[in-house]
């Protein structure tokens, strides 16, 4: 049994695991009231209060202890663009964050607020130009995250901070998945994060916001967390969540190193193993423990049911395991391909063994899916015509991409495929593969049914 | 020592913590993943989604699980409101509700929706008809909670419904105070309710709506629970909160007889033992662990603190122990004294031993407190003049009564003193002090510094 889903979520920390039981016991009351139940739950806060400021970099009265790590991000990005109201209304995010910024975006798109997303190159990453082209005179806030959550790439914050440090825009900064790393740098205003993303329990997440950061929370609050995080503070799961922030710190280093070695060793030899892969994000500039690839000719549905049977947890962002049937968007931000996709996220103490284990299963999964779908064979009788149509209309992921490529060497050099499809993945997936293909991608345009996707034969 | 303060939580119940230990092992991963642990973390929620719906009465597909009771009651009434925006933007709450639930009213008000409060009686409660008269045509929803948290009166709630489903607006029920007791009765349209209440862990909330209630949750959402609770499941909370609500449910019936015997006993025995004592709340339709009473001549403060000092955790309602310096809104809508307040709230299991020690120890702990404050003789010597200036400018709850009290016998019945104060809790406590005395009340005017407040002698 190998759990390789790190980025979703870590099993609590040991170290997490005997600060909550000590801290059910002492930490229950309220801690507003003056009794002394009350003035044990208080020290326990104020004390994990400190502990977290020192692992983010910043005073202990700038941190707020939210719900999660999503309630940290809705409310810190409606307290900032509320309380830049006279500003202006513009907010500002990339394209690949995590769905929870995305979904703060629709509501203040929703209700009449201008958003624009920066888009990020082939390996995931903004460049700071494009948030500095992004910025207005209007704009109230910007996001950005630490590193992505699906492909590992790590983003340029301090450089982003700088850009809009100098045009007086504050910078949320997103840091789910690299907090339990290290603090992130540069001159960031709010910052956010979630405890169970670091071996902390669930229930906990982090909003951090800056002294002299306009702010005004949003909906009702309370006398709790200075106004910011209205409702009983839970403090068993809080200290238990800044005892687990402190363990993973104290062996970061150490284990940066040894989880880096094994995705590197993942991204080389999984193409090596497996034919027809994409190996997906920055191979230099990403989080020690993740590594993403998409396999042509699989749905990823598929693929991840049969890794599970072989004992291995992971995840995917292919259209057919999102339950809206559309492909991550991170994917498509980048512009790579969707079908049989797979993100391993190791957690840290992941065994060499497992890795290594994981590395001999592969193939064999991913040969039996593409045989089970009738992927094609590596060289196909060629029938050479102009254009070729392919009627994958009603037909899912991976298959329109199946039906293209069984038929590309039917047509002759420059002549063209036609394909008819309706499934929404084709759209970033038969561009995908002609990019990995060597193939040309010629547009797509209405058909009466579905879209055509024009695909012409270069090799 | 003897935690009395159960109304503002309990600790873990030994049933909930073990509930929680092992779904940490087993309820930590992301419910929404296919793989095994994602599973199995599915059907622990899953089972207690079940668990808990069959303690409220409800279906499973109605229960969703919240951060905090106060998340429960602010999404709840932002997403009914805006269910019924069609209707209109009305909203009817009592006057006593829980902080939460006016927070919420406030924010609606704020954005310019009408808040009609229902008033109650010198008991805690409204009436039916009082909601009768407050709805109107466009009223979108009607908030009661189920038993009120400072004095223990049980509202109608029945009778509340079926007025609000006469006229075709949801009834919101609070039950934050009383679900652990019981199902709530009568045909609410939805139901809040905090774990941390009965004995379960904190960070649990619950939000119920039933079929066919038009709700919009605002803000943003995810996938997670049907859309209307943004965040990752915290699912060992959620598993150990349901377990807590089965464990004292189970015990409800005995531990109601044993605790309204012990309140009872409190009920009947402070008045006898401290003069100038106003126990508040209904002495029938009551919680059965809550008893609150005011003491005069007495900050409540102070008192909390000599309690404490003797090893008694109790709460007040007393505006010197308010971060606002405000009297509780319960006790001002009530119409009672709040000075030197203390509310009793026994956790199930309290030892009879114990209650007997808290009725030993306040009256030695009121009196130090009275003599401290110069609280006045039972007969003090009477000068008598027509009109009698006390002058408590910048003195705060409960020198001005105590102000008062000492000079009433100096004026001839008939005659009249005026009582110059600038501490908002006087607004309550003059007028309280007159009922309970049997002086009248005759009224505020303003002063030429604070408030003026006119109290004729009658006996």
């Amino acid at each position: 049994m190998a759990y390789f889903d790190a980025a979703s979520g870590l099993p609590l920390h040991p170290v997490a695991r005997q600060a909550l039981v000590a801290a059910l016991d002492e930490g229950w009351a309220d801690p507003a009231r003056l009794y002394r139940e009350g003035r044990r739950a208080r020290m326990l806060l104020d004390a994990a209060r400190e502990a977290a400021a020192e692992a983010v970099g910043c005073r202990a009265d700038e941190v707020v202890f939210t719900p999660s790590g999503t309630a940290a991000v809705h409310s810190g990005i409606a307290g900032a663009l509320a309380g830049r109201r006279r500003v202006g209304d513009h907010l500002v995010v990339s394209a690949v964050e995590h769905s929870s910024v995305l979904h703060a975006g629709d509501v203040h798109r929703s209700g009449g607020g201008p958003v624009t997303e920066v888009p990020v190159n082939r390996q995931g990453a903004v460049a700071p130009s494009g948030y500095a082209e992004a910025l207005r005179p209007d704009t109230a806030l910007a996001c950005l995250q630490s590193a992505n959550h699906e492909v590992g790439t790590v983003q340029p914050v301090a450089e982003v901070a700088e850009v809009c440090g100098a045009a007086g825009v504050p910078l949320l900064v997103d840091a789910a998945q690299s907090l339990g790393w290290g603090p992130v740098p540069g001159g960031w205003s709010l910052l956010t994060a979630s405890a169970h993303k670091w071996g902390g329990p669930a229930g906990v997440g982090l909003l951090v916001v800056r002294k002299g950061v306009r702010f005004a929370p949003q909906g009702p609050v309370d006398e709790r967390e200075s106004g910011r995080a209205p409702g009983f503070e839970n403090i068993p799961a809080i200290v238990a969540a800044v005892a687990a922030l402190r363990a993973v710190r104290a062996e970061a280093a150490g284990e940066a190193a040894r989880l880096r070695e094994l995705t590197d060793r993942i991204r080389a030899r999984v193409p090596e193993l497996v034919p027809d892969v994409e190996v997906v994000g920055d191979p230099e500039r990403r989080l020690p423990g993740i590594v993403t690839f998409s396999c042509l000719y699989v749905d990823g549905e598929t693929v991840l049911h049969e890794l599970d049977r072989a004992g291995f947890s992971v995840s995917s962002g292919s259209s057919c395991t999102s339950s809206t049937l559309m492909p991550s968007h991170v994917l498509k931000a980048m512009g790579v391909l969707s079908e049989g996709n797979v993100r391993v996220s190791l957690p840290p103490g992941t065994a060499e063994e497992d890795v290594e284990r994981f590395l001999s299963v592969l193939p064999g999964v991913v040969g039996e899916v593409r045989e089970k779908l009738g992927a094609p064979a590596p060289a196909a009788a060629a029938v050479e015509e102009d254009v070729l149509v392919v009627d994958a209309l009603g037909r899912r992921c991976p298959i329109p991409v199946i039906e293209l490529a069984k038929v590309i060497d039917r047509v002759p050099v420059g002549g063209v495929v036609r394909v008819l499809a309706d499934d929404e993945a084709a759209r970033l997936d038969i561009p995908a593969w002609c990019e990995m293909r060597g193939q040309e991608y010629a547009g797509e345009e209405p058909a009466e049914q579905g879209t055509a996707y024009l695909v012409r034969r270069v090799a």
